[in-house]
């Protein structure tokens, strides 16, 4: 994020981990050094800054939206650490994760405790709807993620599944994100579905690039490991689009992912048949397109400098390189 | 449980079940089959018949009282499938864990979706004071589990170290749930303290207990495996009032224990020990004494049916053999 106003953004969001690293201030020294383990690896904050962005730019202060911008990041850092023992991860913003430098079990504690946390900042609200977004986030995440298990490995996953894992995993948080710095601000109903919509579109676009960056990204600036959704099963936007050609190729496609060689060589075969075949273009494109419902969502909303982050934010998130 | 009012009481909670089952009805079959696994297992149902107990003895309705009896056993269960992953457990409740039956990973999920669940059903009653009373709760779980990690092996554990753990994993959490039944009774602080203390105080008693069986239980009726607290080298109260023997027999205890040999015959001896010393019985004392404490603080209460139940319940508790 380079621009002027996504960097003021960041500064904001900067404020955010103070007070998260304040919520988190555990008189056990092992949950201390969890927590601040899980905080310090940085990451994009893109949840906070959506919570924040929203509301100011509906005119909420800064002082109201801070306790829901921490406990989004929060619950975001809970699952993730729950994610990684799923996904037996390695590397999470390229550092070693909780699961793998400590162990799975203090993976899990650490995560319920961060959530448990989460849901106390947000229940000082004493608003059932703020509450009621993020139970069902933290549900649909579940959700996601068994969704994903049960079509690992599965070569006749739709385009359909696909999508309803991503808005589980990914889209449905970040709409509510936006959609809880609405309700802070006291939005209307219309504008509280354009920040919905918005939210939507660009979590699509989001999970879609990262995908993608599965594929083409440098593990030396994602701070993941490329491959890693081939090397699990998780067939992905790219290599549903490749699968769908009526071709040799997608025919080696198929065979080659049937297999389930999981190689270095494999991998490097199959991600020459996606680029080659106009897959990853077509990635690129349905996230792009995702990007321009998200802005066009934006016009109900006043014409503020927020708003032109938002902007600007969605276009960096289907461009991304890291 | 044997007497009629505790009969009626189960009753009462038996619809509570119905209800839970209703909540965590998931679209996804792998979600509703853990689920229904998990909470098919039966278990003593304790926490939501103190909340239905303590709320119903101040008059609240049973509509009222539900929801919250419901999240309390749903945020129970969904902390025992992660307790299960740490202590790596084979059985609950006389039938395999999940994390045993399925694998850790789907045990960390139905943990996290049970949870949200469970605040979501909290959230309804747009208060903040029964929100917080359960993340930290839950804040609380993590860190009695976390301390109880630290004093692993450690023969050195005090006894503040050990009631610090019981109250975090035990006692704040029964405590928690009969003061939601006052809070939703609007009950006076003077009540509120009195079923606040009670719950602690027979909390304390149920932990105590539980680690007593865990010495002198039988497996068949308990449904544990006996001995799993030495195995796994938690040093609970029984171990703890042997130790402080200043003869030969502590000697040879403190030996035994400090071999980290976990074998059966090694079991048999500590629990000898154990027995011998008279260490079992001050610790049938202890919990004996916090069930008076708690019958106690019961006084200020209404002379109503409910409150003979609560009674009865303290005096099982201590003597319970499951």
């Amino acid at each position: 994020m380079n621009s002027h106003l996504l960097q003021q953004a960041e500064a904001e969001v900067a404020l955010i981990e103070v007070f998260i690293r304040d919520q988190l201030r555990s008189d056990l020294p092992l949950m201390r050094e969890l927590c601040e383990y899980a905080f310090d690896a940085g990451g994009k904050r893109l949840r906070p800054g959506l919570t924040l962005l929203s509301g100011r730019l509906l005119g909420a202060s800064r002082e109201t939206l801070f306790p829901a911008a921490a406990a989004v990041e929060m619950i975001h850092t809970a699952t993730l650490l729950h994610d990684d023992i799923m996904d037996a991860s390695p590397l999470r913003r390229g550092r070693e994760t909780v699961c793998r430098r400590w162990d799975a079990v203090k993976a899990v504690y650490a995560g319920d405790y961060i959530l448990s946390k989460a849901f106390t900042l947000l229940s000082g609200y004493n608003r059932s709807d703020v509450l009621e977004l993020f139970s069902e986030v933290t549900s649909r995440l579940c959700a996601g993620e068994t969704l994903q298990a049960r079509n690992r490995q599965n070569l006749g996953i739709t385009l359909d599944d696909y999508l309803e894992i991503i808005d589980c995993k990914t889209a449905l948080f970040l709409s509510s994100c936006c959609r809880v710095g609405g309700l802070l601000a006291s939005a209307s109903d219309t504008e509280l579905n354009a920040l919905t919509e918005y939210g939507s579109q660009i979590g699509r676009a989001f999970q879609i690039t990262d995908d993608l960056l599965d594929y083409l990204g440098d593990s030396e600036q994602t701070g993941k490991d490329v491959g890693a959704d081939f090397r699990e099963g998780k067939f992905t936007l790219p290599v549903i689009l490749a699968l769908r050609g009526r071709d040799e190729t997608a025919d080696r496609l198929h065979a080659l992912l049937a297999s389930s060689s999981a190689t270095d060589e494999t991998f490097r075969e199959v991600r020459r048949i996606v680029i080659e075949s106009g897959a990853v273009n077509r990635t690129h494109d349905y996230a792009v397109h995702c990007t321009r419902n998200a802005i066009q969502s934006l016009r109900v909303l006043p014409s503020r400098p927020e708003r032109t982050t938002l902007e600007e934010l969605a276009r960096w998130i289907s461009n991304r390189t890291e």
